[in-house]
Order: structure tokens, then sequence, then C-alpha cells
């Protein structure tokens, strides 16, 4: 067969993913066991993000919701961070933990929620979750995009590529560009 | 102070749900402790669904998602059912279930999934949920609505109020009208 | 020319569903003379569904709407459905009809609709439509999707492909599993 | 009772329309004999116009469709209008008309219809209707919006309140303002 | 390289437009320069429309927002006109202009806007704009689409291709067949 | 009359901002004279937004659009910030910019922009502006949204009521608490 026209045919596609023939849709399009394991969190940060979104559960495509599990090392964190595109809901599956968000009239909500307790981060917020004990924690999150988007607000700030100019950062924070260099020294480019 | 104004003020909504004034918010709007516990599995179907939608977990208002706690007795099934203004994505928290939906071209799409496994069923297909195996399963469920309206199709059908027609059911179902009445003796009206 | 790049080219869909370039839209893509004839209703059900939607009528792609004749013989019955994707309002062309819908909250909506009257089934829920007389009828169906989605309830739980699991429909509508079996042979997978 | 607390109540609504609590439902909320009866067309025209929309039938309120009924006299015309938030589906239940639409790209789309056929007008685009024949048509309208609103051209260049400016329309229609003066007075504001 | 398959790369496309492979994004891809200077206002109307829209500016893909510039020569008119997919917000760049739109239930709502100063036209309603002054005016204008489209009335009306029947404008306007065709001689189809 | 109930009468809202009868609108609720001065930029950031949203702009409501106007002293910034409801374009009216934006991908696009040039923020992302010379500059930006919503980072971040905890700002910025307080000492509850 014609491996060029087999490529043409893969670039079908819908909603910027590719769109399967019903033929060949089987209930494993509909499934991930992604989110059965842990994630590893030997990091900095103490905590990992595991994404069953429409990038490796094809069956979500157009449906618009999608889960994730975040895992937790003792007092990790998830580092302040927002949703672009998505509203997050989250059941903690283990553990307790310290949760919060800010509205765009700078008001903190915040407060601590257990094992089988649920906590909503409403759309395009900056919000975070740490793990306020010594044992491993894990959150079940839910969103209603089937791609909601991550910016990690520190790595957004000082690790992007090409870099955000110190001084426009320098005047956000109010504090000097050795500093500013000082933090991006932190955060190389991923 | 004047009782009928209060009443007045306590019918301000939004979205036919109420709308708080921004002062009396708090990080409680925002959570819920109802999915924490399993929901009363001794019943016909062996199972039990725990919501956290816009009716009980107010501040999902205007924002698009929710989630339910689904429990299941040992070979307990969520009947078949559906969703009509939802996706819904379930996450298996123990157990062990066989789970399936039916397309609008007929096709079934089933398979059986594991602790930590994830399935989806999209918006307003018939569906259901079976545990497999001889201990308690449960499962977390994710929506992209706050109030995704829930349809048991035998309820539905068999014991709506006032009662849908006997003869409706009989062509529909292809069965005599006697059956149909047997049917719904089980399914008194809710 | 080369035949596979035609394919290639061919594939070329917007919404998944072709999407003509403009110079060669005519009049004809906005035209359907498909609900022009009753549809078969020599059938057991005794009614025909004959459906304008984007699949046969294309240039309803991206618009959101489309329309379907429903033709009923003597007594006839659209047998208990869903629309997933849908709200239908139908007009009556002639003959008399027994209608309803049921809600989530298992309420029943019904009443005798008469011709050049409308009534309206909310989307996603269940509902019927009924020849209560010995002449056929017929109506036109709107709905405010461009493709809509069916689900006879009967066809999709007995009829699928693969089966549904005999014990789960069993669980559902309370009934034995030689019922179930005996009720799956009346709807052969389509 | 206090009559003014009444009105309060009476202002409850959703989407800018009442709401009533559900207890208070009836099926009557989704019934409308409205299109039944032709229109009057003894008018200029030679057409009339019965919407069955959110105004008229409450239970479309959030349901996102609705109908209209056109009846034309002999060679009566629905004059060039746009719906500014629906598309339109005719079906025409007596009668051949001449139809057609302007696109975007100043296109016409037009054709003859007849009994039994339908022709889709995309949302907010210019389109028309003539009944073509010496005896009464008429069509059934659905739209994918319970408010679509009107604008006819004519009426809503020329017979505005307060008036759009003379020298307005002289300039755009490339008329002298005594010829505008002339056509507004065939307009009075409604 | 095979030509064909580039043809066939070319092709994909998202939402009807071109769509980038990611790492070929460019910061280009979200910059126009196409609104820095003044169309020409050299014709009938004294008026020029330049749009940055998703045609032009291929980073607005999927963003549901663009812009245009509007200039004006002395005493010029934006001729009446809708958009059917937009509504639309100026801001006065220089000038003095007279603006108004016509309500769904024939409302003109009409005012002088100054340099500095923001008008909105809500989406698909007809509207103008005319400078009153002797020296050029220029606006910005926000749409919420990247494709608003623009109806200009009497030139879709007066100079369609094919040309709209001269008798559905006659009984339209409720001016005689010679006066319709003068005016379209006015409007050669473009 | 009595003045509690025209406090009820004053709560009627819809999509939570007030709802004027028809009859009270006038041409000033699509007006707002907002945008013609320059705002003070005399403060740290040496920039102003002045926002012509629904809050101030009631013409605004269910449209789906605003508008603002940022205007920036020699070397002013508008800090990092998002907008969790919008996408943002912006047209420079004087002056030139360093503008940027960084995706999920953490790349930054950014360029320069000049008088009359346009530049698209998409939704949800992190960006910032500029004035990279020793004269003023203004830009005007539009939103696809009548309430965009910001969120400055910093301010966010170090100056949210109550505070953000020191560790979890530590943690997300790899900085050491004293370091975080010190930033915190910048930002004072708005």
């Amino acid at each position: 067969m014609n491996g060029e026209l087999k490529n043409a045919h893969a670039a079908l596609r819908l909603n910027g993913f590719p769109c399967k023939r019903p033929e060949n849709v089987t209930a494993d399009d509909f499934f991930s066991g992604l989110l059965a394991s842990p994630g590893d969190t030997g990091n900095a940060a103490g905590s990992a993000v595991t994404a069953a979104n429409v990038e490796r559960l094809p069956g979500l495509n157009t449906l618009g919701v999608s889960m994730a599990r975040i895992d937790f090392a003792p007092w990790g964190v998830n580092p302040l961070h927002t949703h672009p595109r998505a509203t997050e809901v989250i059941f903690v599956l283990q553990g307790t933990l310290d949760v919060g968000f800010v509205t765009t009239a700078n008001r903190l909500y915040a407060r601590t929620v257990c094992r089988g307790e649920v906590f909503v981060f409403p759309r395009g917020l900056v919000h975070y979750q740490r793990n306020n004990g010594g044992t491993p924690a894990a959150v079940i999150s839910a969103f209603n995009s089937q791609l909601p988007g991550t910016q990690a607000v520190a790595q957004t700030l000082f690790g992007a590529s090409p870099a955000v100019p110190t001084d426009v950062l320098a005047r956000a924070f109010q504090i000097d560009g050795g500093l500013v260099e000082a933090i991006k020294s932190k955060f190389p480019p991923m």
C-alpha cells in the first residue's frame, strides 16, 4: 500500500485530534489505565500530575471532559498554577491537603480537605494543593475540557523559552534583576 | 426586618440557583464532604449514587462540572440509565466493574475496569456499571455539567407518574400488556 | 489525475462532514426533498422516521438545526426513545397523536395533539408519539442539532451488538433472564 | 396577601423569562395550538408569520429551539428579512414557493420549493419566501433559538422609531432624499 | 519531495482554516500590521473597512475574537449593514460620528460619538456609522467572532449575484419594479 | 412608593447584572466615554487599565464582548497577568510596546508592536505589555467576554487576602520564606 497516502489518511482529524472511522472504534478508545498508579513524586515539588486527557484518551474528543491524578509526597506541593480552559474539581483519594484558589478580586478561598472530600477550583483562577501530612496523598481531578491545559505559574514566568525579559519580571514582582536571574536559574526551560 | 422582603431577596438567583453576594461567599461554598462515605447499597439494585452537583455544592453554579460517587454491593448494578446533559467519566476507587454504553448505531462498547482505571460514557447514551465481584466496589464520576440529570431507564419507563401508557410500553418492547403491568408493579412511582 | 489523492481531497472535512469549496456550493446543498413523501410504516411499530439531517442535507453543517418527518400507520407508535444531542419540537401534519416525555424526576408530561398543534420534547429525555386513530398520522420534527442522534430504548437495550449482558437487563427491569432472552429475540441486532 | 410582593414574585425569571416552580408545570407548558390556523394574509405583503417562541410557549425556555408558521396569500411574499439569533429551516405545508438567501459574499442561493420540501436559511443572512402561485401557500419554520428575533429589512430601515436619518438611507441605497422620504411614508413606525 | 502529498498536508485544517504544527508557530502568527494605515475612502460611500480577522490573522483561529479598522472621508458613511455572527464594539480613533442600530422591535438607538468614546452594536442587528464632520474620522471595531461576516444591506439586496428577483424587492420596499432596476444598476455584482 | 419594593425591583437581574425593561433602555446604555481619557499612570508599574465592561457599560450584558484602554508611562509595564474568561486583542493607539504571552508548553511568543499594530493574547494565558520608549503609550484592548476578569500574577500570589501561605509560595518559586515575606510586603492586600 501507498505509505504516503497512509500518512495523509492518518492526518484526518476532528477538532485537532485524530478521528477514527466508526468501524475501527473499540471500547479501549474510551478507557485508560494511566491513572491507576501513583506518579513519581521524587522531584523538587514533591508532586506529580498524570493526565488522562484527549492526547492520551482519544475517546474524549469532542466530549468536553477529562481527568487527572495528582500524587503528593509527604509535604509535597502541586505548585501554584492555572488551567486556561477548565474548571477543576478534586476528590481526595488519600491523605489530607491544604488547598486554595485566588479570585479576580484577590480573595483567597482556602481550606483543608481530607480523604473523600471534594473542592472546586473555578476556571482560569490561580490555585494550589499541598500535602499537609507526613504520608503520601493523592487526588483525582475532573475538568470540563478534554484538554484543559496547565500553566505552572513559576515555570511559566521564570522558565519560559525564550525567557520572559528580566525587567518585565522585576517590575511585576517589584524585585531586582539579580534576584529574577537567580530564580530563573532554578527553572531551566523544559 | 421585613419577612416578605427577605423572601424576595432569597429569590435572587442566577441560572436557577441561589446567587450569594460576593461578601458572603466562603471556601465552604466550594467544598463538599458528601462523597466521603459510601452510600447505602441495601436496595434491590445493590448500588447507591451520591451526587455533589449544584443542588448541594452551590459553588458549582455556572461552572459546568460536577461529581458523584457510586457504591456497589457485591454483584450490585447501577442500572441502565442516561444523563441528558453530560458526558460522564468514571475512576474506579475499589473493586472491579463491568461497564458499557450503547451508541446511537446500537453498538455496545463494554469492558471490565479495575481499581484506578478510567472509562468514558458519552453524553446522553444509555450505560451501566456492574460490580463483577463479591466485595464492595466504588467509583467516582465526573460530569461536564453542574446538574447532569439522570434517567434510570426502567424506572423512567415503568415507574413514571403519571404512568406511561401500558400499550406504549407493550409496543416498544413487543411484550403483552400483562407483562408490562407486572413490571410496572415493581417500579412504584417515587 | 491521481485517484488516491482525489480520495485524500475527498477527505477534507469540517466538523466531521464534507466541506465544499465555496465555488462548488449550490442552492441544492440547502435543499431536501426527502420529507415530501411518507415513510413506509409497514413494520412492527407502525411508524417510520425520515431524517433530513447533516448526513443527507450537507448545507446544515455547522448550523445546528435539522428536521425529520415521522409517519404513523393507524394506531402506530414511534417507540420510546431519546435524542442525546437535541431538543425536539413536533408539528402535527395530520391525524391525532398521544405524546409524552418523562423528566429526570420521573414525571410524565403527556397529552393529545391534533393537526397543526405543537409539542416540545426537551433534550435527552425519553419520549414517545402514538397515533390514537384509525387513519394515518404524520408530524414534522425540528431539532436544535444538525445530527441529533436517536436511541430507541428497546432496540438499544435488547438489540445492541454485542448484546447488553442479560443479567444487567434482568437487574434493571427486575425480570428474570429467560424473559430478557425472550425480548432480545424480538430485537435482532441491526 | 401583599399585592406588591406578588409582583416581586412574578418577576422571578430565568434567562429573562418566567420560571415556574416544578410543581406547577403541566404538559400544556410544552404545548401550543397557535400554529394550527392560518394567519391573516390580508395585508400589503400578502403573508403572515405566527410564532411559537418562548414568549408564547414557555416550556421552550432554555431549550434553544422554536417554530413558526408562515402563510401566504396567492403571490404573497414574506419580505426580505434576517433572524439575528438563529438558522431557519422551512418545510412546505402547501403551495409552491420561490425562496432564497444572500451570503456575506453577496451570492444568492435560490430555488423553488414545493409541498413537503425543505430549505435552509443560515443564521443571520437576508432571505425571502414568495408564493409563486395563485393559491394559498404555507410553511412551517424551525429555528435553533427559543427567540430568534426578526428584522424585516424594509421596515427596519424605513420604519424605525425614531427614524434612521434620511441621508444615511440615501447614501446606503444611492438614492435621493426625496425618494427615501417617499419610501418611509409607506412604513409608518409600528 | 512529493508535491501531491504536500498539497494533502496543506489541506490539514482546523475549523475550516489552516492549522500549523506547534513547532512552526511564531509570534507573527498573532500579529497584524493591517490596521496601521487608513483604508482608501475614495469611493461612493466615503468609507473603508480593513479587517484583521482569521482570514488574515491566522492566530485568531478558534479564539472567537477579531478587529477591524473603519476609515471615513469627511461626511463619509459606513452604509447600513449587519454582522451575522458577532456583536461589534467601536472605539473612535479620530473624528466625530453619528452611529445607530435598529432592534428587532424596530427601535433605533442612535447618538453621536467622539474621539475615545465607545458604542455597542448587538449581534445581527442593522447598524451604521456616519462621519458628521468635514475632517477624516476612524474607528477600531472589535468583534466576538474570528470571522464575523458582513452584509451591507443595499449591496446584499440590490447587488447580489444572481440578482434577487425584482418583484421580491419591489414588494419588500413597496416601490415599483422600474425603481428597483434603477437602484440595482448602482450596485453591480461584486 | 414602597422603598423596600423598589429594592426588590432593583434586584431583578439577568446573568447576574441588572436587566432594564425595554421601555427604559436608551442609546446611552450602549455607550461609554470611559476610555476617552488616559488613566493615571503615576504608580509603581507605570500603567493604568480602564475597563468598559458590563459592570460599567450595561448594554454589554449577554453580548459577550468588552473593551479596555491601557495607558503606559514612559517605560511603564502592564505587569504579567491572565484573563480567566477571554482572549484579548490589542490595537496600539500610540507608542511602541514589547508584548508577549507564554503558552501551556512554556513557549514565549513575544515581539514589538507599534502604533496601529495588533497582537493577540489567547484565552487564559499569562501575558504582559511594556512601553519600550520614553514617551507615553496606549492601547485599546478587546475581549470576547463582557466581564473577562484579570489576575495580576504578582498581586494574586503575594497580595491576596487572606494571604497565600508563605511556604506554598516558597515551594512554587523555590525561594526561601524570608524572601516571600519581603515580596509580600510590597503587595498589601487591596
